[in-house]
């Protein structure tokens, strides 16, 4: 830890740049070490709280040259994802907070219009941004105030997500001017993978990083009419040739690029002319490089994507990480599909460009071939799986539970009315700490139990998981998801192979007679605590793990409901999901009339804020001390209710 | 109807080709006769039943010519949307069987797996067919069984949404080998609109429509290499400056077209050329005419895109239309939005290549510059919306809840995430009819209603949808969404002008004392119904419209609870919605524990087949006669359960 100690680098220009309209009062010489300070500035700052440094980097001199041209935050500027823009948050007011940064009540890991102006428009998840943008560029065009130009910065691998790919086809329709500054660094989490990827390869290849004049000589639909007419069939025939016919200009964007994004004197005056001169849909093809300017992260093969606090000169994690208690239910999901596949030559894992986030970078490793990558593109990854499932595979998705929304038509259409057997691996399952409510997994219970013939598992602890991954590989009638949380697992003991459950059974963990709490996924552990703090209080607690949202079992909660006087349900959920369905089973079945009081503790009705999870928990009321107080709430209700002295003692 | 009534055109050839395998042993010059006859068939066949028409006529040949060149069903041929198969579905096995289209038992109007091994994979929403095709082409490397080549047509429409792109920058990367063709008709449903439509029609224009031996040699990939290497370069600067380097194949395919999609002369030997020599991804732009064949569909505006059964001379609706008894929920909506706009110039339209489908085009009439169409472009339409409403605007999205599906993340993320107050007109809620279970509104209740500071309403009438409109208008607080039925109206007076409602408050349409029925939407009437057929047995009813699905209307749902010896909730929805709201929250008040029945009647947990909206309420057991059998069920059991005698008799 010591080097983080030292004083923090000198930053003598950005103490006296407070704000944009600062910066553009500076000299262009200037900016440059502007950039160099706000480039020290910002490895200083991740190397005390940890966050996405490699990206950050990759575009200091961008940052710098969009507020230095545009007059933020009149215009707007929207950048994609948000996860590269903490030099933004530095030079937007949010500088003497970034040590809050994705820590409680501190700065979210992302932009968000909540904290500043100069975000007008939040993001998290990828490729939004050129529609958010068009739709200020479009209002600007009905007359809506404090719109100015509009500039959404989006990286290469966000452009194989279709929305990226819509919004393109729509602004080059519509001929709004609008600016976008496509980040090329060739990777976005893991390396870009599709064919746009080649294709800005091509662009990158076919010409050598040019001079401004030349770009500007080429951007002919700038130029006055007159000059153009004459130029533009010789030059056009360079152009093609030279392969910058590009895919954008397909799409009616003017291209311009590739220029260095790392060059304030090619930056600077590019996007000048540009605002001077530019009538419509304008795209600049930037080439940078994620960790650009700090050696350890270039170095890395993830250049510090995202990291922990870590050591000023080496880049090395700041303290030793202390031997993890378990693995994560990432690396467990990883091996037991390598298990299962090599058991079975027809299990395939899919990804959509999470490939170390969900595992099937280690399946990969193992099976090369039968593993695939298909970029930010959930929807195709679902009808993808869903076609080799009708072709008699196995597909494995692995998608996080916040980005499966993404598929969420796919697989109500393509899958589930067609009863194809894809397997759903839905990892970052419930509230997943420092990324905050962007990527929380709260609904994908909800909005998959109500499919038919959809299984929904949620896995208790980490062995279940494995159990579960098996489950899934035999159960080829129809389809199948499994969900987990973000992060280690309990640390239980790891079945040597998994076990095939059996579809629709769930399980009593520990028996008793007067309070049920039946959970489903991982809040089996704080029900256990519950239950233990509810026994000291003399009460007898039966416990028991769902396993499976869909199919109900059924026979389960009607014992429960028979046989206790208060059933509490948990699930790191939203409404609509597990506890919606027992609820709806028990009023069916006439059993909500009796003395039984019900509870569903589910994720409460708000985005919680990023936290530590145990403190997302805490907000949401589903840790065991919630549990505990809502099964003695019920209690309490139930001897209102009836005016009878409900069992306070009792031993299963 | 006499037209109708005469006999089917002479069709001979076709009437001796029973199977694809009996059209391949053909020669060539027959298969022009059978297109013709193919053609006929087709149109009397919907002359009679309905259908969709237009886009049937402009794949005649393509059909015929597919079946003619590759081995279906090993090969795999995949419609897109699927709606222009009538012509397969005649020629493969289902001829006999296409008077029941569309109809309470019969035929899909879409491609459906169950109904025929020539559909390996169903559709209905568009854009689909590249990703389920690169899945079988998948599934061939990893060893698959029967699958052979894949062949997948998709419109030109079905470009503009995002997963297409997707599917097309994954298969340009893996290289499988796999055929797209194309069908370009310039025109989906609503005429095709966005940059990628601009850059088809430079396609086309560029280059007169080429005779075969100019396609083959301008497919260089394809050639041996010798040839291939010493022809690259001069040809390249041919093709470029000749307009063909196309957006495709700068995404990793092979480009050929256009070509005249009519044309069996052209077509079937491309199509042998390709199926002998093609190595890896294949896109083939045929040109076609939407209606082809037909004049009084080539006549049309929208090409007879979807009809009623038709006179089969003149085109003509083959029986005058009754006086509708009520304007649709569409024409209501459009109407009331434009008034809207009248007021208020901060209201915008926006459509996903649904103009006349959503009341968008009635819009657009009235307001041009205020209305946009993006495309099938769902997910871009959304963010779009959130872009326009962060900008200040009142942006009202109108889609179909079944397609909304394609935009849940973009809901969740970019609108409800910044509680940005984007509107959202979802038409087609509930049971739709002959489009069937692919076209059910049935899951957009439960997925919004547990998304954070959503308000979630449904219209009861279309007087209510009027003042819903309203409601939307002015709500600027957060993200609001109202829902209304396919088809016409109830037949209520309109106001003069939409009042807005009261957020989270319900109204009592009739009071009563013993069973409480409370609807969200247009079940209403039929609880009024069963409300009557209750009372004729001398139970006393309450009938409420709960308007609000999110906020729930809590004094009113806990007032009926208490007061009530029965609560029947009905939706038009899957479980996890309203109902799922209600029980939950009469849960958390400890008050499903009193003498109280409750049931909450929602859509079953089955994918319910086309026929009539009335006969799929029927399955779903939500008509009037279900409501009051379930209420009388309860009556029994809350009886039961207490051995009390309930209140039989009473007038409120």
């Amino acid at each position: 830890m010591e080097s983080n100690d030292k004083p923090r680098p000198a930053t003598p220009l950005l103490d006296k740049v407070t704000s944009p309209a600062a910066l553009r009062q500076l000299p262009d010489w200037r900016l440059r070490q502007l950039a160099a300070e706000l480039r020290q500035d910002t490895i200083s700052s991740v190397s005390r709280t940890g966050g996405h440094l490699g990206s950050t980097l990759g575009v200091i001199e961008l940052t710098v040259a969009i507020h230095a041209v545009f007059n933020t935050p009149h215009d707007k500027l929207i950048w994609d994802v948000g996860h590269q823009a903490y030099a933004h948050k530095i030079l937007t007011d949010r500088r003497s907070q970034m040590a809050s940064l994705r820590k409680e009540g501190g700065l979210s890991g992302f932009t968000k219009r909540s904290e500043s102006v100069y975000d007008p428009f939040g993001a998290a998840h990828s490729s939004t941004s050129i529609s958010a943008g068009l739709g200020f560029a479009a209002a600007r065009a009905h007359g809506a105030q404090d719109v100015g130009d509009v500039v959404c910065v989006i990286g290469d691998g966000a452009m194989s997500a279709g929305m990226a790919y819509e919004a393109i086809n729509n602004a080059g329709a519509l001929g709004h001017r609008i600016f976008v500054i496509l980040n090329d660094n060739e990777m976005s989490i893991s390396p870009s993978v599709g064919a746009i990827t080649k294709h800005l390869a091509t662009l990158c290849q076919n010409v050598p990083l040019v001079e401004i004049d030349t770009l500007l000589r080429r951007g002919t639909k700038l130029l006055p009419e007159p000059l153009r007419t004459g130029m533009q069939r010789t030059q056009r025939a360079v152009r093609e040739l030279a392969g910058t016919n590009s895919l954008f200009e397909h799409l009616g964007f003017s291209y311009f690029g590739p220029v260095d994004g790392h060059d304030l004197e090619h930056l600077l005056p590019l996007l000048r002319a540009l605002r001077d001169h530019a009538t419509g849909p304008v795209l600049i093809h930037a080439v940078t490089r994620k960790g650009a300017g700090y050696p350890p992260a270039e170095a890395s093969d993830d250049k510090h994507h995202g990291v922990g606090a870590f050591n000023l000169v080496t880049g090395a994690p700041a303290a030793k990480t202390e031997a993890a208690p378990a693995p994560t239910y990432t690396k467990v999901f990883g091996t037991a599909l390598i298990e299962e596949a090599k058991r079975d030559p027809k299990v395939i894992g899919i990804t959509a460009a999470m490939a170390s986030g969900t595992g099937i970078a280690q399946f990969a490793k193992a099976f090369p071939e039968r593993s695939y990558d298909v970029g930010i593109a959930e929807q195709h990854a679902v009808t993808f799986a869903a076609g080799l499932a009708a072709a008699g595979m196995k597909p494995f998705c692995a998608i996080y539970s916040t980005f499966l929304q993404r598929a969420y038509d796919q697989i109500v259409h393509d899958v589930a009315l067609q009863d194809l057997p894809v397997r759903f691996a839905i990892d970052r399952a419930g509230l997943v700490g420092a990324d905050g409510p962007t990527h929380a997994g709260a609904f994908d219970i909800a909005y998959l139990s109500n499919l038919p013939g959809f299984t929904v598992m949620a896995a208790a602890d980490e062995a279940e998981l494995v159990h579960m991954v098996a489950t899934a590989a035999v159960h080829d009638s129809g389809p199948i998801a499994f969900r987990y949380p973000r992060g280690e697992g309990t640390g239980v003991a790891l079945p040597q192979a998994g076990v095939p459950l059996e579809i629709g059974k769930g399980r009593i963990v520990r028996e008793g007679r007067t309070i049920a709490l039946l959970t489903l996924g991982s809040r089996l552990g704080e029900a256990l605590q519950a239950a233990g703090q509810l026994e000291a209080r003399g009460l007898s607690v039966t416990v028991a793990d769902a396993r499976f949202a869909k199919p109900l079992d059924k026979t389960l909660i009607e014992q429960l409901a028979r046989t206790h006087d208060v059933l509490i349900t948990a699930e790191e959920g939203a409404v609509g999901g597990f506890g919606s369905h027992v609820l709806q089973h028990l009023s069916d079945k006439g059993l909500l009339g009796s003395r039984l009081q019900v509870r569903c503790m589910s994720l409460p009705d708000v985005f919680i804020q990023h936290a530590s999870p145990r403190a997302m928990y805490d907000v949401a009321c589903l840790n065991a001390v919630h549990i505990a107080e809502t099964a003695l709430a019920c209690l309490e209700g139930a001897q209102e209710q009836y005016q009878t002295p409900v069992n306070l003692v009792g031993a299963p």
